[in-house]
């Protein structure tokens, strides 16, 4: 793709200063462009750059006074940074407009795909499958029987998703990520084995959502586990079954929520952070990475955490004494009545 | 699929109490049933669920005494909460006995494969490969060369079997896992670079054993890493090389067993805990969730935890007195002489 | 593959003791092996091995003297160890050689594959992808559009890579790993949604990097995320928008790196290390498993650690007592200050 500084001024409601015939192939930092880039600059602090850059255009705030020699393009608009977010939109929405369904791919004659689709080669849809508009289905997608995508649906290659799933609207999927796999549900038996509990239920993504690269989401035992509307969740989380994530909740990498536990809206929790199952946490609560959350949080808004780091030496030393923490709580009791003695003695003293 | 309250009841050795005719289609809890759908009630404790449920049927113990109006048909049986269980299994039975080979899948010249199977579409079936009977492989999956399954073994979609491993009867895997990937082993050089030892051994999982998606478990650098017969692993777990997990161990989503560890039979091991390599845990055994276990354990049967969770602000501040706890122990130490010294000198005055 | 003694004496320049006839058919340990199984005897503390085992032929060191009657025929060269090590290389080169073209798999017309390649069934390999020579790609991987691939690059099955991406010579990628998805960015609006930041950089992995199962390497907001040349990655690790992971550094499965931070040479992580945004690793850094780092560490070489293991009614005690430490502080300034006064007082009375 090549465009020109005129092209894209009038895309962004900008004025040119310099060759408006200059024309670029990629988007690039400031600091990081090559010839053929387009890049901006919004932070006054990072002024200097603009006079060395190789980028061959730079979209810049109107209100920015240049006070050296430049060798690039510019492109003065209202806010460089907002401009410049809508072109790294564009670009990827035209890079990733594939359509058309590549052979071989495997289509189920009772599936239904909407219109504008991409059905990469060897995915798989499966009976009764019903597809929205608009739906990338990346290579090596596997879609059970009888699941639901809405419209503009992106799984990207290797996504699974089970049986009876019901996925919404402007959902991304990325790679390798399932959806629907069973609970985890075993009842203990009196010679010390497990019998399976049969997981029928299904898990529902509501519209807007993004889940991350090899992320798992397990079916519910009976009914759903459900991943609320505008939810984000980084790669490699583990969502238990029946758990339930409230609305535009936020969660980083490597989290894990057990089964049946309720996340409220507005959370924004670190990663590798553990949840136990069948607790509620309250919306707007912040959560440290690496945090263990093992009790319902019923304030709303509030931050937790608990992680130490530290150097090994002072680590190992510190850690002994947590050990002899109780110790200590006697030793201090100790002392306190000792003095306490002392003091009586001093005061019959005088 | 569609049965009436009649035909469960033969199925259940259950008696009819309303129209035998009544028809279900699906199974749901019974605070949440709709028409067409099937549910019990087992805990006297939710009675008030059934005179409002909109469940066309309702599983009921023998025993229980009707109160107020039903509208539902009902079904009386000994064990209500077992006769549900019964037909969940039954409904899951019913709607996973795929069977036949779709196409495209590869399957080797070479490979054997048992009666009643399903391949899915895009799956392959190596060189040498033996299935056993009643074995489901999803589409996506990948059965290296030279591997070995049992009877009613089922892959779901997208698992990766490496070369040589060994599967049991009766084993579940979910989609994404990985079995047989190389152990992670690199012998430092003098310059800084490491070198690859070479992981030839394999992975053999037993009888009855479940696995979740996306785990992953590492083949042995020579022998083989081993799941014994009824483990159950959960989603996102890491089994590094020459692990042996013992019989009818259950351990939870994230947790990760370094290599040539072996954990005893029976132990339950909650979700994101870490055991480092080289150590055995007793039968038995009890590990809290997010736990770091650092050496063996040889004690049967014992818990063990250690996490801690408080409000951030808390936390922050503990986090520093934890640091100074080095400190504080020479200052209660100190104390203790200054009293000692005290009491050296009341003494001497009276 | 079957190989006599007389032939792999020859390969590691050694002298056979019995009959050079001798074939073998596998590897193992010395104390498991069996019939037709090569072994090796090192370390002589496990001499007595060599009179037990069943292994047809043994390779020993050139000085070991035989005490007892031996069955198997032995090798003798000046390291064992090392000879051994030679071949089990040379069995896995020999196991892993796969070459040609399967079928069905999908080869974009625009992509360039190099001599000597592999590309199993159900692999794709998308438009403009330049490969190496003797690639190795396995049935179910996903080379997105414009992905280049050095020399010796081995996928296992099921790899996913995203456009753009760009792979050095000699790396091999594990099952289901996934490179390139979208860096988590997201930009929150005033009524609690987030707009998605476009992530339009790439990953670069150089030269002799190892990258374990389902491990998943997203791509940069902007410019790169770096993988230098020599990395290990074990299984399950998550490696976050533009981070960079220096030379010849190790990390352990399932720990996590968030965006931007930039990981030193030589640096070993132990396994669930999580490491927060923006920050530097000093090279030489050594992390604990289970560590949380929080902040940027400078000095290079040092230990870093923080976990704790314990009984569990142990633990619990403790927890509550680090919930008290601000009040012990209290107590002890406390004691302190009539210490102090107790001091003075009798100062006084001297």
């Amino acid at each position: 793709m090549q465009f020109t500084a005129h092209e894209i001024s009038l895309l962004l409601n900008g004025t040119v200063e310099g060759d408006p015939n200059t024309s670029i192939s990629k988007l690039a930092k400031i600091e990081e462009a090559t010839a053929e880039a387009l890049s901006f600059l919004a932070n006054p602090k990072y002024e200097q750059y603009l006079y060395h850059t190789k980028a061959s255009i730079v979209i810049v705030n109107k209100n920015l006074t240049v006070t050296e020699p430049v060798t690039c393009t510019l492109i003065r608009v209202d806010d460089a940074y907002g401009a410049f977010s809508v072109l790294l939109e564009k670009y990827n929405t035209l890079k990733l407009n594939k359509t058309g369904i590549e052979q071989p791919s495997y289509l189920h004659p009772s599936a239904i795909m909407g219109q504008n689709a991409y059905l990469g080669a060897f995915a798989y849809i499966g009976a009764e499958v019903k597809l929205g508009e608009n739906c990338k289905i990346y290579p090596n997608c596997y879609v059970g029987d009888n699941v639901t995508l809405g419209d503009n649906v992106t799984l990207f290659a290797g996504v699974k998703i089970y049986a009876d799933c019901v996925i919404g609207n402007n959902v991304t999927i990325h790679a390798g990520a399932v959806i629907g796999s069973d609970g985890f549900g075993f009842a203990p038996t009196s010679n010390g084995t497990y019998n399976k509990i049969s997981q029928i239920g299904n898990v529902i993504i509501e519209d807007n959502v993004e889940i991350g690269a090899n992320t798992t989401i397990d079916r519910a035992t009976m009914g759903s586990t459900v991943i609320r509307q505008g939810v984000k969740l980084d790669n490699l989380i583990q969502i238990a079954h029946n758990a339930e994530i409230g609305a535009n909740t936020v969660i980083a990498a490597q989290s894990g929520i057990s089964g049946s536990t309720k996340i409220g809206e507005n959370v924004i929790m670190g990663g590798q952070v553990g949840v136990v199952g069948h607790i509620s946490i309250a919306r707007g609560s912040q959560i440290q990475a690496q945090t263990g959350i093992n009790r319902s949080i019923e304030e709303e808004g509030k931050k937790w955490g608990g992680v130490l780091v530290q150097p090994y030496q002072g680590f190992l030393r510190s850690q002994l004494i947590v050990h002899q923490l109780p110790e200590f709580k006697k030793r201090i009791e100790e002392l306190e009545k000792i003095i306490a003695e002392l003091r009586n003695k001093q005061e019959v003293i005088h």
